[in-house]
């Protein structure tokens, strides 16, 4: 089967995935939001051959998550910018370094803190509902597929309740 | 550069990214969400080959992220669990889901809605804080690496603030 022939229901995950479902990708991203703009910087702390590095940051690019941004005009050089869409990331890289921070650490801890200005302490993502902006764990999420004619009759239940398929 | 020798400051993605920084791991990870757990039904809803949703299977098994467990005896027969740390993922499956929506529905809009049953109400992920609850944004974070005596001395700001590399 080809990617494009995944049913509807997989589309957000598939879709996203087409941009975000490589290795190098994602460390990339990482990078970005620690403030790293220009290939040469990405090139030295990843190591990345430079066609690998180029790939990825022209599918980023092409995908609205990057934008090249002129720094200097003689001679002229650019540097990657985040887009509004490419912000929209932040929740999930900081789950996924969450994640990683905590199955992946060494015995130290983990390699940056990421602290809240806000209030000041070094946290950890939480997932909260938008609506009553309470947490949320996957035992209390009920997903609903949207059928053929464009409802979302079917509730499912999570992945802890729902019988066996 | 091999992948092993990666600074110790991106190792939390690299990390999560040797298990997840895959097209296919993504979109069976979230149909594991869904409730999907034998290899039949994932192999019949995403149409991918056996022999690749094995590999990728028994990668998420290596890692802790799912195990197996037997449902019926005769003839044996095993379906695929999330772990403890596999459910902890549930926040970065939500938040790229969550972004797939956002820019790459159809006209009709996400083909799932998640449904926060606490409250009755269809959610979109937010981040926040575990240490004040409060909302986050890349603008209030700042990022602080460990150095080599285990310190975590230097402050940089997100995306936004820094000044360019």
């Amino acid at each position: 089967m080809k990617w494009d022939d995944l049913p509807n229901e997989q589309c957000s995950m598939a879709r996203t995935s087409v941009v975000l479902g490589d290795r190098w990708t994602l460390v990339i991203l990482s990078d970005i939001f620690l403030g790293v703009r220009r290939f040469e910087d990405f090139q030295k702390r990843l190591g990345i051959s430079r066609t690998t590095l180029a790939n990825r940051l022209r599918l980023l690019e092409q995908h609205g998550v990057l934008t090249q941004r002129q720094y200097e005009e003689r001679p002229p050089r650019f540097e990657y910018r985040l887009t509004p869409k490419g912000m929209g990331l932040y929740p999930a890289v900081v789950a996924l370094l969450d994640w990683g921070d905590e199955h992946y650490s060494d015995a130290a801890g983990p390699p940056i803190l990421r602290r809240h200005t806000t209030c000041g302490h070094d946290f950890a993502g939480m997932l909260h509902c938008s609506h009553c902006h309470e947490p949320v764990t996957p035992h209390d999420v009920e997903a609903r597929k949207r059928t053929a004619d464009n409802r979302f009759a079917e509730v499912r239940r999570g992945p802890v309740n729902r019988r066996g398929s």
